[in-house]
């Protein structure tokens, strides 16, 4: 077993960012945390950590931040089963979840946790397909993310999935599509969530046989702003039904085309890991997803 | 001057990430695509790319990016002003912007420049301190920051600030605070929006003399999804003022301290280039910004 302190030391660097940042967490000076990643790379045998700034772990160090964090979590989990969890440290569970999902469905699963088990949720914005090295790097304890494929020691389930609708302001309709969607896509402006956001370029070549949106695309990274610029006739775009529906129905969102949509399919990937606090965790994700996403 | 092949060859390496995604956009082979970048490094005698994945730019990197972007502008502008614009690509204008603003105030600056001069906004999700780091290696050519200390080749202009309110559910206050919030803030559920979020912290301490806000924390680093979290009473939490005044209004939020509130100070720092462009948005950003933010 490696020493408790050395893994709690290593965790608060990788947390932190910095050893003098971990110290000041700890409570102990910079040499001593510097001296306690030392001894764990000399048990170990291996580097564990890049010494930039912030510090990077090499992929021993990876392995040695999961096993430590899944100590540690067992370790709250026992002392909540014997009750006494009010003497430690609350358990705090880092989980990625795509922007979307945080913005739309992914709420009530932070309040449908038993309180008893003294959860803090530390949630994590899913940067695209970082979330697998998020999990992979040890920095978070499950995901939901739109990748199937397993990181190795994660189990994955579908959630099912998200519906977006192709829409636009009643405004912008007026100013640029005289023509349907189809012939005008590409030479009308677009909005898109990010460098990566492909869907607005599927739907585009869904619909054209292989035109992508074009080149006149405003970039807005928030869930929420990107439907406020839709909303505000900057262009059109694909945007989650959920936040759609309500604007359909006032008016402020027109539906472009009734009979195409675009399902992106949720997963949960988690650590394989006996927790109580894992699992719960689980299966209020699994019931927020049942009624918000679609399943077939 | 450098060729204007290579200028753009290196911009395109630095904003896809590799030379395989800049040759698939610039439509060259990625062996091109690697030759003008070396063809730029022999003509000013430095290594300016990092060949990581992504790419990354060296210190002499990012002196050419910056001047690389710069130059595209004032291209782009001179088109436009030429009557030339619908014959060239649109502009591109990446802009960093602070999560809250891009929740709150800062979407009217999107449709307040002028729709002749063709701007695509390209906006990036603020992380934190990091949009200097952005300024600096020419990924952005503004940003609304809390830094006022001006990258260098910038100038800066102050904004106005960003009120931020105590709030907490009225199940919340029921449930945690049957005494003051200055004697159990440390022992109650906050709040955060990241690890990098002290607002919460120099709230606590401001109120009790030096504790912070403990150790009882929620991270939901999503502007709506922040609010959402402290409506559904996870936690208390300091919200924007903004988004806070309705929800006070009906009643789904109570104000935990009516003399206590933070004010952050916003401001806009742009690459001092005579751009009708940036020109017209850093004039679009000051008008909502005076609409939405304290003046003193």
């Amino acid at each position: 077993m490696f020493p408790l302190d050395q893994l709690r030391t290593l965790l608060a660097v990788v947390d932190e960012g910095t050893f003098d940042a971990a110290a000041a967490v700890l409570h102990v000076t910079p040499s001593a945390v510097s001296q306690r990643v030392k001894a764990l790379e000399q048990g170990t045998g291996r580097v564990l950590l890049l010494r930039t700034k912030p510090a990077r772990l090499t992929e021993s160090g990876q392995v040695v931040v999961r096993l430590a964090r899944q100590l540690a979590q067992l370790d709250r989990d026992a002392r909540v089963e014997l009750g006494m969890a009010h003497s430690g440290e609350p358990a705090t569970l880092p989980i990625a979840v795509n922007a979307d999902s945080l913005a739309t469905w992914f709420l009530p699963v932070l309040t449908g946790v038993p309180a008893e088990l003294r959860i803090c949720f530390e949630l994590h914005r899913e940067d695209q397909d970082h979330t697998t090295t998020l999990l992979r790097e040890g920095l978070v304890m499950a995901a939901v993310t739109s990748s199937p494929d397993p990181v190795q020691g994660c189990s994955v389930s579908p959630l099912g999935g998200m519906r977006y609708l192709p829409v636009a302001s009643p405004g912008f309709v007026a100013r640029w599509l005289d023509r349907p969607l189809r012939k005008a896509v590409g030479e009308v402006p677009v909005v898109v969530f990010d460098r990566h956001d492909d869907l607005q370029d599927r739907f585009a070549r869904a619909l054209t046989r292989g035109r992508d949106a074009g080149p006149l695309r405003h970039l807005v990274p928030s869930s929420e702003g990107f439907v406020d610029a839709v909303v505000a006739g900057l262009g059109w775009g694909l945007v989650p039904a959920a936040q759609a529906a309500p604007r359909l129905e006032s008016g402020t969102l027109v539906l472009l085309d009734p009979r195409r949509a675009i399902d992106v399919p949720l997963y949960w990937q988690q650590w394989k890991l006996d927790s109580p606090a894992l699992a719960a965790t689980a299966a209020a994700v699994a019931e927020a997803a049942k009624e918000a996403l679609d399943r077939r």
